[in-house]
């Protein structure tokens, strides 16, 4: 085997030619600096999470109406310890940045926000049952609300999302974004904390929708794969820089269904209510409530393909 | 560091909140109920699986014709193992569902379930050795079969498939379905286990395909990323709920080539054999045999847009 | 429980048939062969290559200008050991397949390849800077730089990209590929190890993104989810087998902006430098520099929908 390979006296010269890279390039490293959240304890927390949500569909199996109280009293502080570490440091890290560093305010500051996640998290419960219900009651193929919860990635996702907005309001957006990235790996499903869903949500399949900042969803809503609420163009500021935080994005009124690879875009416009857009159908200005938006159907047109090697029939060929 | 955060007294109250929430939203619980699959043995029956139909490909890399029986030996009963346990509970799961629960009954189902599955492997194998052989006869990317086997997400997303397919048809969806959102996670392809597909089928590259579970697709049937075989509306019964079970999905004939984010739709949609459905073309009915099926091509406009900033020149600009 | 469950006297017969099936489908075995790069050590490979490149963001959080140094040397070393362990078994694999096998000659070439590789990290490190900045002043939801890396998938594939391509240069592309394939799996993104891509690179979101073998991507080019640069059609040799190797995938120039599901088609197809493409446009001819091409806006027709259950009402309905 090959394990003799060792780069010898070679070593020091590399490592140096790289920590100089280090400081030419101060923007790809981290040094010095108040710890980043961690993406493998925001992952833990995600999953105790889930399991406190849904009990006996994620993590244990045995729970009875007798051990229930025992595994939520063991679940809850290791979520509150969890979430507090990482808040803790996501606070500290945005202090730096903005020339702040009382350690101690920081601890506090973290330990009212951890609170309130917590305080959220019944809240957040009783969102999703309503979304578990909305996939059910939207997919045929979907055999009962079990299944929805064991094996539907937009259920996944929506579940993630609602934990990563409550962050995103609470004021750690980088954390909350750490999560939204996790169920974007999990299920290419990408939705920015800071959008803003209403209940009964549904996504089904999932895989490409992305679903921007500062999206405005109702009640009732349904999109299907591939989905994109996006924005049409970003104006920059007199010094070329892009500008940020303002709506840019979609709002979608209720009860509307986007089917797959429907793109919409743009801070101003607005699905109307009802609404049902095609599958496929690009919008960049708004739809009024009860619309249906649909691509036209292919025109036929014949041309010659042979259908056979060496045949040269007539074949129909369609254009769209 | 913020390790001293503590619910303190806030703790009982936290839980019991908690705990009635689990009453209130009894669809977003499984307490006092069978158990049901457990995605990790599911992963790693999935694992054993590739291992044993790819062998040196998967795991184990030391093999030789002489080994190669006791890593079998080994294997098989380790696959036997986690099918049974997993098909025993997802059967016990139904029967608990309708009112059943005679465990030896389940056992016994289990059992020959398991059997029957095993019994399926070499099968399976046959059907996945055509695949990998179309993989490498469509893309001219591939190098060679080791390469498809190795690294082609749509092989993966296929093998699991085949599968999952045979855990449907054998009585045990639940589980099937964990299989498939297994592959789709790691593929982003999503298959419906009830999907019926012939040989010699190739997904390339693959991500945000979705095949629905009433699909019927032929033999050497090749499909690129983002296509979609969906279902074309929801018909409901008289009390407004979805009706499940009956064909929805579009039935794809022998060596048809269906392109990137092309989107087929509806049960009674037939795309005749041999037909290649062009890039992003939108399809709600039949398509003859031998047809080609294509966008058209986009109109020329010419509009103003500046070449530099300050300059007015005209030019070029495209609509579709 | 169903632990009970074992093969008993059935195993010899499984074992035996499983082993035939080996022997009737050679392609899907990978017996007495050189051994396959081990995707196991790859993923680790990937994972010290990000901590060392991203210093802080990835892997360990305490660094500090003085225990920097430290880490890299001890970091460098792992690389080197991974990365020529893997190269090796490319090679050898390689050879095996030209029917060469000597051992030292191939330890030797692997060395050197694995010599070159470290050699290229400073330079990778210098183009990923730059693709950093390009996402941050791509995307008005990035709020700083560590966001980007922290955070976003499309940095995340076009990071791993940089490592596959010099590896697919360096005459080890088995091995490339399944860098690329991990990047694929964790982001939906799936750009071939061969692909040319130019400095400041963007890919936004990414779920659906296809970038095939020889795509020629210039500096400053940006990309959104579900966008493919990929072949037209595949040429076939007189025996009937696809033509491997020539240029089939667009050329894209400087500064183009390519938008969400676009696809764009054809070995000479060239997207003129400054180029707008549109959102779902399909294209598979060249376009002259500074063009914008987009979708023409869908037009209004009026159709009868029921308002609410009951009604009969015109109401809107959009045709594309």
């Amino acid at each position: 085997m090959s394990d003799e390979f060792t780069l010898g006296r070679r070593l020091p010269e590399l490592v140096e030619t790289m920590v100089e890279s280090y400081e030419r390039h101060p923007n790809c490293r981290h040094i010095d600096r108040a710890y980043l959240p961690a993406k493998r304890a925001v992952e833990e927390l995600i999953q105790r999470l889930l399991e406190l949500v849904y009990p006996g569909f994620f993590g244990r199996q045995d729970l009875t109406q007798h051990n229930v109280s025992y595994h939520v009293g063991e679940l809850l502080p290791r979520i509150g310890y969890l979430a507090n570490q990482q808040i803790f440091k996501s606070i500290c890290y945005m202090n730096e940045i903005e020339g702040k560093d009382d350690d101690d305010a920081c601890r506090k500051h973290a330990g009212g926000v951890a609170e309130e996640f917590l305080a959220n998290l019944v809240a957040i419960r009783k969102k999703l049952d309503g979304d578990v219900q909305a996939a059910f009651e939207g997919d045929p193929a979907a055999v009962n609300c079990d299944e929805v919860i064991l094996a539907y990635p937009g259920l996944l996702a929506v579940s993630v999302h609602r934990f990563a907005h409550v962050l995103y309001k609470l004021g750690v957006p980088l954390m909350a974004r750490i999560l939204s990235e996790w169920a974007h790996r999990k299920t290419g499903i990408d939705i920015h904390p800071g959008a803003r869903i209403g209940g009964n949500f549904f996504i089904d399949h999932g895989t490409g929708v992305v679903i921007g900042e500062t999206t405005d969803i109702g009640d009732g809503v349904k999109i299907y794969q591939g989905v994109t609420l996006g924005a049409l163009s970003f104006p920059k500021d007199e010094r070329g820089r892009l500008i940020r935080g303002y709506k840019r994005h979609p709002t979608v009124e209720d009860n509307v269904t986007l089917y797959a690879n429907a793109i919409i875009l743009g801070g101003d416009t607005v699905i109307g209510r009802d609404s049902v857009i095609g599958g496929s159908v690009f919008v960049t200005s708004s739809v009024p409530p009860y619309s249906t938006v649909t691509i036209k159907p292919p025109e036929l047109k014949i041309k010659d393909r042979p259908q056979e090697p060496g045949s040269t029939a007539a074949l129909p060929d369609y254009h769209i």
